[in-house]
C-alpha cells in the first residue's frame, strides 16, 4: 500500500450518517485493491466509532462502480494482489479477516448502497453484504464474471441468493448480461428505481429514521442477529440469543428509555453506545 | 400461574378448525405470560386432538395483539417472568421447552393467522411459526423492538427472514415503523389484504380445503419436514427422510384410500391419525 | 431393467443444447421408474459430454408429466421398485446416489424445464433442482402429496421453499390443489407464463445466451457454488472457494480470452473444457 497514493473515496459525517463516495469518476469508479483497502477502513472506522449510526455508499460521477479496473488487459487477473488484495495473496486461508466484504460484514452499524449508476462485478458485488440496496432509474447491473471466465466473487455465491432467491441468483450468474433497474427491482435486488436526484435524499431518509428513533445497541445486535443467525436451519438459536438478550436489555437504561420515550409520546435519545454497551451475550459466534 | 384469573383467550372447536381467539379487547389484546400460556395449551392441545386438523387464531375487537402489556411503564421488561414467563425465568437454557412459539414450531396441524387489526411487536412475532397468515385492509405491523431498545424477540430473527427474505427482515427490524396491510402484502409478511369482513371466512375457507382433501397424518408429515429440513445446506436430509416416509405411506392405508378417491372422482375418508399412526422415521430430529 | 422396452424420452443435441423431451403422449408422459433412469442417463451425458452446454427438458403431447403413473391402482406406490426405481430399494442409504434428483443436482450444466402442460407430483418436483423454469400460458401445477396419503418426494421439501419461499411452498404442499400458469408465475415457481408457440423459443433463446457469451468452467462451477454454498448459514465457505477459484482462473487462459473479448468487443471462443479443466478446488464438498 502506498501511503502517497491520492485517495479514491471520500467520506463525510453528518448527524450520524457517514456518507462513504468511490471517487474516481473519470474511471467510472473502478474497483482496485487500494480503493478496497479504503472501503474497508471506512467500514472499521463506522463499525468503531459511536458517532456513526448509518452508513450511505455512492458512486461519484455517473457511475457507481463500473467493476474491477482492467486497464491492464488480460493481464490483470493474474496480477491478484493488485485486483484482490489480501483475499488474492492468502485465498486458501479462513477468511473471517481482512477484506471489505468482511469489514461490512462485521460492522455493527446498517449501510445503505445509493447506487447511482453502473454496478457491475465487483461493484455489484460489494454492495451485497450492505442491508439495504436503492437505485436510481439509470443505474445498471452485472454479475459479468462468467463472461469473463470468472466465478461470482467476493461471496457473492452467498450474499446474491440470500437477497434475490436461489432462482434469480441463478439467472443473472449465469447469463452474466448487464440489466437495468426495473429489472435489478423485479428481481429483488434494488428497492423501486427513484430519479437520479431522489435517490440520495431517500437513502438519507431511510439513515435518519434508523438514527432518530432507535437505540444504536438494539440495532447494532439485530444486524448481527439477522445475517448470523437467519441462515441457521433451526431457530433454536436464535431463540436462546434472542431470550438472554431482551432480559438484559429489559433491566438496562436504553428500554426504560424507549418505554418513556413511547408513552410520553416524545423522541427517544438512548444512553447505550456499541462501543462499550453492548450485551455480554455478544458476540456469541466464534472469533477468530 | 394464578389458577383463578379469567382466562384471556377463548378456543372452539368445529368440523376439524380449532378458533383460538386472543380475547382482551379493551387491553387491545395486549400480550401477557398468561396469554402465552394460553397460546401454548391451545397449540399443545391441537397438537394432541385427532379431531383439530387446522388451528385459526384471531383476535377480539379491533386488534389482533398491540404488542406486550407495558401498562406497568419502562418497569414492564425488567419483569421477566411477567412478560416472557418461562423464556425469561431460563433464558440461558436450550430452549427447545415450553414456551408458545415453541408450541406452534412443534405444532403437527397448520396454523392460521388470521390478523384483524394491530399486530406489533410481540402480536406479530406470534404469528411467524404459524404457516398461513392472512390480514384484513385495517391490520397494521411493526416490528418495533429497536425502538423501545429491545432486539427483535421470540425467534423472528429467524422466523422472519424466512418468511418475507432477509432485505425485507432487515428493513423492517431497523426503521421499527408501524406499517399498514399493504406493505405487509407487498413485503410478503401476508397474503392480499382483505376486507374485515372477508378475512376469517377466507380463513376458514382455507382451513376446509385441507381438513376435507388432504391426509393428517401426511399433513403433520409435511409441515415438519418443510419447517425442519428446508434451511439445512443441502437437501440429502429431506431426500433420505421424504423417499423412507413415503414408501412406509405407500404401503398404507391412508395412501390406497387417496389413491382410490382421486381415480374414483370423491372426496377422500383417510383413516390415518397422528396421535396414533405417524410413520416410525418421525421424529428424525433430537428429542428435548 | 428392461433394455428391450422402447424408451420413454427422446434427446436431440444442437448446437450445445440437449433436448430432453418425456415422450408418453398418450399417457401424458406419466411418470416410471423407466422413465426415471432415462432422465438420470440424459442428465449423466450432459455432465460428462463437452458439446452439451445447457438441457431443456420439456414434454411430447398436452402434458409436460402428469404425475407418477397410477395406473395399477391403489397398489403403485405399494411397487416401490417399480415407482421410485433405485430410491425406493434402498431408501434410508445416504442418497448422493443414482437417483435423477442427484443426476440434475450433480450436473455441471444448466437445466431449463420448458413446462408445456400438466407437471403435477413428480412432474413437478422433477423440475425443482433444474435451474429455470419457464412455463407456458396452458401449464398447471400441484403438490397433490398430501391428497394421496404422501409427502412430497424428490426432495422438494427442500427444493420447493428454496425455490419460492418457505410461505408459499407450505401453502402449495398443504392445499394438494392443482393451480394454473398464473398463480405459478405469482408464486414464483416459473417466469411470466409463455404463449405456447412461445415456450421452447424462449427455453432455446435462454440456452443460448449461455452457451454463447459464456465460459463453461466458470458456468459449472458457479452451479455448484450457488447451489451447494448459498444455503449454509453463513458466507465464510463461498468466500474461500471463490477467492482461490478466480486466483486460480485469473491465471488461465479462459479469462485471458474473456477480458480480451470484452474490450475488442467480439464473442469469447473459451478453450476450457468441464470434463479436464475444473479448477483444483472442485469437488470442495465430500465426494460419496
Amino acid at each position: 500500500m502506498d501511503p502517497t497514493a491520492p485517495p479514491q473515496t471520500t467520506t463525510t459525517l453528518d448527524a450520524g450518517v457517514l456518507l462513504l463516495t468511490l471517487n474516481r469518476p473519470d474511471k467510472l469508479n473502478a474497483y482496485t485493491a487500494q480503493m478496497g483497502r479504503e472501503i474497508t477502513a471506512a467500514f472499521q472506522r463506522a463499525d468503531a466509532d459511536d458517532a456513526v449510526r448509518v452508513v450511505v455508499v455512492t458512486g461519484a460521477g455517473r457511475a457507481f462502480c463500473a467493476g474491477a479496473d482492467i486497464s491492464d488487459g488480460a493481464g490483470s487477473f493474474g496480477d491478484t494482489d493488485k485486483l484482490f488484495g489480501d483475499a488474492g495473496k492468502d485465498a486458501a486461508a479462513p477468511r473471517q479477516g481482512g477484506g471489505f466484504i468482511e469489514a461490512i460484514f462485521h460492522c455493527r452499524k446498517p449501510s445503505i448502497a445509493a447506487i447511482n449508476g453502473a454496478a457491475v462485478g465487483v461493484g455489484l458485488t460489494m454492495t451485497l453484504p450492505m442491508d439495504i440496496r436503492l437505485g436510481s432509474s439509470t443505474s445498471r447491473y452485472g454479475c459479468v464474471f462468467t463472461r469473463r471466465g470468472l466465478v461470482p466473487e467476493a461471496g457473492s455465491g452467498w450474499f446474491l441468493p440470500r437477497i434475490v432467491g436461489l432462482p434469480q441468483a441463478l439467472r443473472w450468474c449465469y447469463s452474466g448480461r448487464v440489466f437495468d433497474a426495473a429489472e435489478a427491482a423485479h428481481g429483488g435486488l434494488i428497492e423501486e428505481p427513484l430519479a437520479p436526484e431522489a435517490l440520495l435524499p431517500k437513502a438519507m431518509e431511510i439513515a435518519r429514521e434508523i438514527a432518530d428513533h432507535t437505540a444504536p445497541v438494539a440495532v447494532a445486535v439485530t444486524r448481527q442477529m439477522l445475517w448470523r443467525l437467519s441462515a441457521e436451519p433451526a431457530p433454536w438459536g436464535t431463540l436462546g440469543v434472542d431470550a438472554a438478550i431482551n432480559v438484559h436489555l429489559g433491566a438496562g437504561p436504553d428500554v426504560r428509555e424507549g418505554v418513556a420515550a413511547f408513552l410520553e409520546k416524545r423522541a427517544p435519545q438512548f444512553p447505550g453506545k456499541v462501543s462499550t454497551d453492548m450485551p455480554p451475550q455478544v458476540p456469541w459466534w466464534p472469533q477468530a
